[in-house]
């Protein structure tokens, strides 16, 4: 999956995107995550922020046990219409729960957000992986050829 | 369905929210919106921004279409992760195509974002209508009683 420079430095540099799930009935369900990109896979963290049900009754682990679809949009608004943006990016999920490859998507949150370094427990944090398969772009105007 | 008066006055002021609809396969979907809430209604119109397909084509159109279920997620971000927030509300969708109840979204919007006041073919624009059936809100941090 190549996803074009500019889109990949937009979603690099955003600080919280949304991920889309969807239960096996149909019913869809969206919430704001920290997330990281690494090459063509995105990783986010289910931590210790407060939650209303324990972590393993989350909607989006529900989902994602049972339909690993899923997208992740990142956006940026503006009054000014034509710098409306956003991309969406979209694949399979899986859940993390040990491992190198846990550890390492931990290592690389904890190195785009500085509140995962002191938060208690960050390590023993569950890590949704997406697999991203599909990836597009939208503009409130042409870009302009630089 | 009655939503708390700081979750109603956190939706309204929002500018932006993102819509989230899955298809009858479950394949999830979630674009940034602009919106409008009235009582224990949202209201989006299809407007003239740029789209690349035809507005009956969009993934939104055609999952509500097939599935009615939708979320609407707004939510706040910022570095102190105490302050960050997030509210979603949920139900049934329709599209309206025409009518007195599409005309009266249309003026609402207006009243809300003036950049739709000056948009060509506005009022002709779809619209669609999220009736609430579930919210839920969330906070980093409990919040005060005042």
């Amino acid at each position: 999956m190549v996803i074009p420079d500019a889109d990949r430095d937009f979603l690099r540099q955003a600080r919280v995107a949304r991920l889309a799930t969807a239960s096996l009935a149909g019913e869809p369900h969206v919430v704001p995550v920290c997330f990281v990109l690494d090459s063509s896979t995105v990783y986010s963290a289910i931590d210790s922020k407060p939650k209303r049900v324990a972590p393993r009754m989350l909607r989006r682990l529900q989902n994602i046990a049972h339909n690993p679809r899923a997208v992740l949009l990142v956006d940026h608004y503006e009054e000014d219409w034509s710098r409306l943006r956003y991309m969406m990016v979209s694949g399979r999920t899986a859940i993390l729960e040990s491992g190198p490859e846990c550890a390492r998507a931990l290592d690389l949150l904890r190195d785009k957000y500085e509140q995962y370094r002191t938060m208690p427990d960050f390590g023993r944090s569950l890590v949704i992986r997406l697999e991203i398969e599909h990836s597009a772009s939208w503009h409130g105007a042409p870009r302009k050829t630089e």
